[in-house]
This record gives structure tokens, C-alpha cells and sequence, in this order.
């Protein structure tokens, strides 16, 4: 059961956000602009990332949302997604992104300078300075979200199902239009 | 040295937020929405929070800046700030914001329900939903900024006097207004 009483019954951070559209909206602009808006990263690779650090966290909700947005926009699919969730060490990814989600390990492990070998062995695989700041801000911001969705004891989605429609509605039309629908 | 370069020389996250509006616009909302917005905690008291947070991640930028920004805005000031950082447990607050200080050290420290035990101690001192909603978000947010800000080692400044400076700035005009304005 939620800490707090919600003015909804949605599961995870989706009721939260319906419920306080104060904060919600931020929130979801800071999603689709860390997500969604043109990047160097493919928003299947900064969704992977997301449900990466999600899953490092702990927070189930949030890894098998971003896991399916990842999935319904990468090429190798929902088999991908669970091999890197695993063990991104050995997942069928570039060189590139697997360098990233190294970076994305390191800044969910505590809020201290990523280290030097890693941001090497990052720049050794062509990573720029755009795509770092990206990876950075993408593992911070789910060490804020997982904290919030887990911290308030949220409910899981009662079917499975759920994170496939989500996936439909995230793709098509992001992370603010969902508090406004609200479903 | 930060670990990437930026179109200007400010310091911790205002470089951050200047070099990049577009996620520096999301993230000046959100904090506004936290910790200026109309609330059941004054805004020093949410600052206070904030930078309690920051201290027990070990981000000295923002437990520096937020807690000027505490100072300013309550009656206590930076002797009262000193002691909360410090010790939450012995500092001359209300047992009612001693509390929130104990949830917030929960988020802080993982991605979990916070205890059962520390929402009862909570409750019992008078905190409603609302209080714990804004708790668990500021604890979580922090989380967010302090990696960010610590992530990509960005720089401290170089006078202690940029923190009064900055508050009364932020106190003034808020967060969002500091990435237009840019100092």
C-alpha cells in the first residue's frame, strides 16, 4: 500500500504525477527532453539506459516501463533489453554504449565524480562530450525518479500488459501528454 | 577539471544549466515547483531539506548553495543551518521537521519504501500526505542534482561569497530566471 492516499489508482510514477500536476509537468518535460527531443543517443539506447539504472536501483516499475520503451524501439527487441539488464558486460551492444552504461553504473552508485578510467575508456570509444553530459543526466534523473516511485511504496501494475501499453503511449506521444490523459 | 567542457565558466550546476536550456529549463521548473512554489513547508524549510540531502551525498556545491538559500529564508540562519547539517537529531528544529529530516535521509540513502517506523514517527508529529509527498520528492530530486553536479566534476567557486550572492538571486527570482540571466 502507498504512503500517501493518490486521487487515482494508476500504478507507479504515472499516478503520482496525475495526482500532483505541480510537479508532474516538470517532471515529465524533463523525461521527454532527456528521452525524446534529438540527441546523439537513439532514444532506444537512452531508454536502455534508464531501465539499466533502474534496475540497478531496484525500482521495478520504472525498469520494466523504460525496458519496454527500449524494447519497442530498438532493433534486437525485448531479448536485447534482458541481456543488457542482466549483464551489460556481455550483451550483444556496441563498444559505445556499453561504455555509457558504465558511466550510467558509476553515477548510480553514488553522487561523486565519475572516474577517470572510465571517462577514458568512454572518450577510447568515441563518446563526446554531448553524449556523456547526456548519460550523466539520464542516470541522475532515474536515481530520482526510482527514489520517488519506490520511497512512496507505489503499486506495481496489476498485469503485465500494462508496460506494452505504456510503451504505445510513450512512443506515440510522450512523457507530459501521459498526465494530462492520465492512463 | 569537469569532465566536459562548457560554453561558460560558472560554477556546479548554474554552468550546467547555462550551457545546456534545454534540459536546464526542465530542471529549473522542477525546482521552483519544489522549493519556491506555494507549500504546507516554508520554502526554508524545503531548502533546508535540500541541502541536508546534498550534505549526506557529499555535494558541497549544493550543500553550500541551498543551505545560503535555507539561511536566508529562515529565522535561525546559518547558525541554524550549521547545526541541521551537522546533526538533524540535536538541531534546534521542530519535532515536526526533525521528522521530514528523517525521511529524507531514507531517500537519500536507496531506492526503497521508506520504513513503516519513520512515517509512523512522522505522522505522529503531524505530517500529512502532502508533507511527505514534498519530502520524498526533494530528498529524491537531490539525489538527481547532487550526481549531476558531482557526475561531471564540475567546478566549486572560488569565493565563498558567490553562496550569499546566489541566494539572494534565487530568493529574488527564482530558478529557472538564473539560466537566463547566467550568474
Amino acid at each position: 500500500m502507498p504512503h500517501i492516499a493518490l486521487n487515482n489508482d494508476l500504478p507507479g510514477i504515472t499516478g503520482l504525477m496525475v495526482h500532483r500536476p505541480d510537479t508532474g509537468g516538470p517532471l515529465g518535460d524533463l523525461a521527454d527532453a532527456l528521452l525524446r527531443a534529438p540527441s546523439s543517443l537513439e532514444p532506444g539506447e537512452r531508454e536502455l539506459i534508464a531501465a539499466y539504472v533502474s534496475r540497478l536501483n531496484g525500482t521495478e516499475f520504472c525498469a520494466s516501463s523504460h525496458g519496454a520503451f527500449a524494447a519497442a524501439q530498438l532493433t534486437g527487441g525485448r531479448e536485447l533489453v534482458r541481456d543488457v539488464l542482466a549483464d551489460p558486460g556481455t550483451a550483444p551492444v556496441s563498444g559505445r554504449l556499453r561504455a555509457l552504461l558504465a558511466v550510467a553504473a558509476e553515477v548510480q552508485s553514488a553522487a561523486r565524480p565519475v572516474s577517470d578510467k572510465t571517462i577514458a575508456a568512454a572518450r577510447a570509444e568515441g563518446v563526446d562530450d554531448t553524449d556523456l553530459h547526456d548519460t550523466v543526466l539520464i542516470a541522475a534523473a532515474f536515481c530520482m525518479y526510482n527514489r520517488y516511485v519506490s520511497g512512496l511504496a507505489t503499486e506495481l501494475p496489476e498485469d503485465d500488459a500494462y508496460y506494452q501499453h505504456a510503451a504505445r503511449r510513450i512512443v506515440a506521444d510522450g512523457y507530459r501528454a501521459g498526465i494530462v490523459e492520465g492512463d
